[in-house]
């Protein structure tokens, strides 16, 4: 699993990232809340999808359990901060990965499960990133309680498109999608998000 | 809430339901298995159309988790008794409730609200029936297990309703509603399904 988890991301997160997340952290929480969300529903969507793949409906069962859990510990945060629940505008990142799903089995599968792992991987990184680098002790601590789930999330896909297929075709596919992925984040966004 | 209870169904189910479900009852058991993930999909789909609904958003979020929790259970029975993960053709009964569905707001949050009240009310009071008329002790207690969660979530569902709404307009449509499920359901499907 440690080697996979070098390859996922092409390139770490710059430090304008992490400023602009700081100075900007209720945007963060609030995107963040809609990030476990997104990422619940995403598992969801894979197993309405293929629902007769019997891995792939176990362990994104388990996923997306876990994501609504994270979702419901983040609005406990936004709750006791006063952060009101509100819709955010997504920022391109993940309709930009979303463009590069072939459209035809099963091509589609093995590139909704690699792009699926990126984002965790992304996720991790980052959350990673804001528990070591947010100066509050309770937000600081709930960021790194999350990013050992995230790493476990993203291996799961990693072995999920190994179950379906074979090796060399899922490295081969993850490098032009993580080459993808590091594009997209190239430019900061000028709105604060996780993944922006 | 017992008031509630007995005005949300208009029509008992008929023992011909029973029937049929008694001697199919692997593929009562597959198809339960998607009513529980469908069911999960729904709440996370109207948490994400009303993110600023704080109320809506934490119940449908404890919703969406037990489903997931139902789900997994329902399919480790699948799978200790071999019956493979498949997709089963879906009954017209979430498709003719979905259609009432008015397309504007408020009354899309409203209809939205009571359909997914009415399919719990339904699943409460079949899975009642399974417990009751199921031979199989094991798969029995397993359904009675699950009635109580069902009758909270169609609990939840009429309580969000009245938090967003007068409850004199609650109860009217639910009226209009609740005739609908009943027509519905009220030629047998010739496929054995828990909602047809
Ligand atoms: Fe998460
Ligand atoms: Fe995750
Ligand atoms: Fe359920
Ligand atoms: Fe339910």
């Amino acid at each position: 699993m440690a080697v996979a988890t070098v390859k996922y991301l092409q390139t770490p997160t710059s430090p304008a990232w992490i400023e602009q997340a700081i100075a900007n952290l209720d945007t963060i929480l609030l995107d963040h809340s809609h990030c476990e969300r997104k990422a619940a529903g995403v598992a969801l969507n894979l197993m309405c999808r293929y629902p007769s793949n019997t891995q792939l409906v176990y362990q994104l069962t388990a996923i997306a359990r876990e994501e609504l859990e994270h979702f419901q510990q983040v609005n406990n945060i936004l709750e006791r901060r006063n952060i009101p629940l509100a819709p955010l505008p997504a920022p391109p990142y993940a309709a930009g990965l979303k463009a590069q799903v072939r459209r035809n089995e099963p091509g589609r599968l093995l590139d909704s499960l690699l792009i699926s792992g990126l984002i965790e991987a992304r996720s991790h990184e980052r959350l990673g990133l804001l528990g070591e680098n947010v100066r509050d002790r309770e937000l600081a601590a709930f960021y790194r309680s999350l990013m050992a789930s995230e790493a476990r999330h993203y291996g799961t896909y990693w072995v999920l498109a190994t179950t379906y297929f074979p090796r060399e075709e899922v490295t081969e596919r993850l490098e032009e999608l993580a080459t993808v992925e590091s594009e997209l984040l190239a430019t900061l966004h000028p709105q604060p998000r996780i993944h922006a």
